[in-house]
């Protein structure tokens, strides 16, 4: 019972904490104009708009990993994950690119609430069955793990707008 | 027993995550030159040499806040916690930095190795007993779950170097 307890206490802080970084861009969403998101967070490097639509694309994609169905926006893919800032890509409108991170979230947060503890430890969709048995780690909750790192590297970067 | 299977690769992961920054910081020493380490990651913003400094500091505090002992270099607390970039503070060397990174974190990871699951859900030493029994999600592996997203934050700009 105790070990229970202690499991759902970490699953939620692991969470929590991916939430958490979610929510801080949701703050600078508020806070920034759209001069400063249009700005390079230092000379020559990622633009705040490029930041923005490479943190909305890694979320649709925990929508595909998590299991709760296909991406919402595959068309960011190509200018905001497999290519980099400056590579002449069209970007979606801010107001656009914000409207996404608000539906993406939401779709991932509603679908969040519904899993059990035994869910968060089944295997994520880009790992097969045959890898997941030699390496349990490879679940659900390993992929909050990462995204919340990536997420808090890239709001160092924001932070320089 | 699958669910003390669970709890057990859920603290692993939380712990590797944070020694996974660490080591992002390692790299970082090996790559980086004294002139990049020296330079600021964007005009006017933090310099490589204080990110490194604030980073040892950080986990010199780990150091205490799990119990295990005092910190080692508490004469970082001044030019790299209270006190930000620029401020006019004496920093140490960059390679008594880079030594004392080392050191803190050979420090921590000796104890780290000691702790049982049980002991990763037991308070951390800047919380009362009172308020834990209240809040039991600050427990010691809070600690490194909100280090791990700090170290990332601060590689996203040691990036820019």
């Amino acid at each position: 019972m105790q070990n229970i307890s202690q499991l759902e206490l970490l699953v939620k802080s692991t969470i929590n904490a991916w939430q958490g970084q979610n929510k801080k861009v949701d703050d600078l969403i508020v806070k920034l104009s759209d001069e400063q998101w249009n700005a390079d967070t230092a000379p020559g490097r990622n633009s705040g708009i490029y930041l923005l639509g490479h943190s909305v694309a890694v979320n649709d994609g925990i929508i595909k990993l998590l299991g709760f169905g296909e991406k919402l926006h595959p068309e960011l893919e190509a200018p905001f994950l497999t290519n980099g800032d400056k590579t002449g890509h069209v970007f979606p409108s801010l107001d656009d690119l914000k409207k996404y991170w608000k539906e993406i979230n939401t779709k991932l947060d509603e679908n969040i609430k519904t899993l059990s503890t035994d869910d968060w430890f089944s295997r994520h969709t880009a790992v097969s069955e045959e890898d997941f048995s030699k390496e349990p780690h490879r679940n659900k909750l390993s992929i909050l793990i990462s995204r919340t790192s990536h997420q808090a590297y890239h709001l160092g970067q924001l932070a320089y707008l």
